[in-house]
């Protein structure tokens, strides 16, 4: 496979953005089609592993992932979130935005806003933007006195030890781009009109504080890398890379808490027996199932069957024709777990 | 292409839901692998008419769409939500789940939940179940009073007009099942672990009232259907066209309100002028740009290099070498939109 997320984690001080080459693909020695292709393969992975996370939740586990993803304009943030996220079931989802702060915002403690947009259990929480940007551009534009964000790298630090504590995998992202890719990026913006509404003149100021930002990302990682908060520094120069990178771990995240599926609380073979004793099933589905083609169940059925004539006047359905539309092709195909990739169209923007 | 909003349409009262069959496919005469092929070549055109309506929002546009799935246990909602919904960028997409009421909503308007969850302009929102519990299991379990169930009809529709003129798209959904597809698929989350997590004892319960609901499902959208809200029932027995409606409906939806890219509210001319002055742009991205290409640019650009000049302390980057590292390859794939279909891998579950 790969060994992208060991090669891009940073869990001690040390950090020197500098020297990481946004072009490198630390971990992956494939090309793009190497790389779209393991992107797309993995996706199926992926989105079992968020299914598997979101049912655990509903059996009381109260865990969650958060991908936190911090870098400069046009990093590649919003195409992360489409295109690797994308692939997992939108209701298990939660992504937050974070714009310049509200004046409500602003009255609050600056992790106020970023603790009400934090995952329920289950959750695959995203932050687009985070809490950084109070040591970030916070430093470089002189928003808050230097003693305060000196503060706030300790604060940051003891709440993503209680984000650990409180099951929320913490996944930190800087998508990584350099000052001439941002460039060739910011002019395609202005050359697409249907990408002029992406483009913001301020842009262009904050570029020109484009040293002064790195130099506060160094230390904002440098700070707040830790064993159980690691920071993860991905080239992003080539976008199939970030993604690919955003992806591994995200399934590393996943596997570590390692879901799996929900125990029924309930008695499943009883449950089968009232259902079928209602009757209205397919004799289709009712021969693909594999539990009433066992002995032990077909004396269940039968069972079933006595009690089927007591609760029929409550449990026909008016209207017969309904009840026996199922086909033999549609029920046929009901009999075994399908894990099958399918190909979808999706727009690329 | 194919006429499934039409032929799915209810907009007056006269609706006979018995008279529908779930195993139907109206409006669309291929078979399921047509349908699945379609399902896909669109999913590209739905997603670029969402992002053009995340877009136009960002311009003020206030309108947004809401696409409101009410339908049986197992008539596939959440399998809406992630084939259809899944196949846009999730940043734009607001899904709830109204679960069965805290004490805090009991504690309030029936429509004071709905209301809380309306999308935000631009947004696609989804309903996964609605303010038409409260006229259907309300009816049903007899939860609350005859007249107030009557009022509530009228409230409805109130409410839903309302949303029309707040610019709010309805959409409003009834995947229709019949008695025995659901019965089938009640017996495959029982025969499968892997979907025990998604059986409650209760849906058998709910299943002995079959009829009733399905009377309330015909008086509640009888009641209020409206040119202005008008409901569809969506034949459901048939997986890949409930998919391939949904998805159409939404298309239709958002085509009628045909968002547009936002017009620049900045000079496009000016703005690269001084991104070009800031420097750092890999020649290959400038040789790239039709923009700076053409005779009267080239003259601003010249503008620009003497701006650079003077600004070049502050925009320049400490670390040089990062700003050269846009490759050819890179740079030249950015001139023109891009807007091919990519196979992605999503696991089916």
């Amino acid at each position: 496979m790969s060994d992208i997320p060991a090669a891009v984690r940073h869990a001690r001080r040390g950090v020197r953005l500098a020297e990481i080459d946004p072009r490198s693909t630390p971990g992956f020695t494939g090309d793009k089609a190497a790389g779209e292709a393991l992107l797309a393969e993995r996706a199926e992975h992926l989105a079992e592993l968020q299914e598997r996370l979101h049912a655990s939740a509903s059996a009381g586990d109260g865990r969650s992932v958060l991908l936190l993803l911090q870098g400069m304009d046009t990093a590649g943030k919003g195409g992360l979130v489409r295109h690797v996220v994308g692939a997992v079931d939108p209701q298990g989802v939660r992504i937050t935005s974070f714009k310049r702060p509200t004046p409500a915002e602003r009255r609050h403690d600056f992790l106020w806003r970023i603790e009400r947009a934090l995952p329920q259990p289950g959750q695959i929480g995203v932050f687009d933007r985070s809490h950084y940007e109070d040591v970030l551009i916070h430093r470089v534009r002189g928003l808050s006195k230097p003693e305060v964000i000196e503060q706030r790298y300790g604060r940051i630090v003891d709440f993503e030890r209680q984000l650990a504590d409180q099951g929320v995998h913490l996944v930190k992202v800087m998508p990584h781009i350099s000052y001439g890719e941002q460039g060739a990026r910011l002019l395609e913006r202005l050359d697409r009109p249907d990408k002029h509404w992406k483009y913001n003149p301020g842009d262009v100021d904050e570029r020109t504080m484009w040293a002064e930002y790195q130099q506060a990302y160094t230390i904002a990682i440098d700070r707040t890398a830790r064993v159980a908060a690691p920071w993860h520094v991905v080239p992003a120069d080539r976008k199939w890379f970030a993604r690919l990178a955003v992806q591994e771990l995200l399934i590393e995240a996943l596997e570590a808490i390692d879901p799996q599926w929900p125990v029924a609380d309930y008695d499943v073979d009883a449950e089968r027996e009232r259902l079928v004793a209602l009757g209205g099933i397919p004799e289709e589905a009712l021969a693909a199932s594999p539990a009433l083609a066992a002995p032990v169940v077909a004396k269940g059925a039968k069972r079933a069957k006595a009690k089927d004539a007591k609760s029929k006047s409550k449990a026909a359905p008016k209207s017969k024709s309904t009840a026996k539309s199922t086909s033999k092709t549609e029920s046929k195909a009901k009999a075994a777990p399908k894990s099958k990739a399918k190909p979808k169209g999706k727009g690329k923007r």
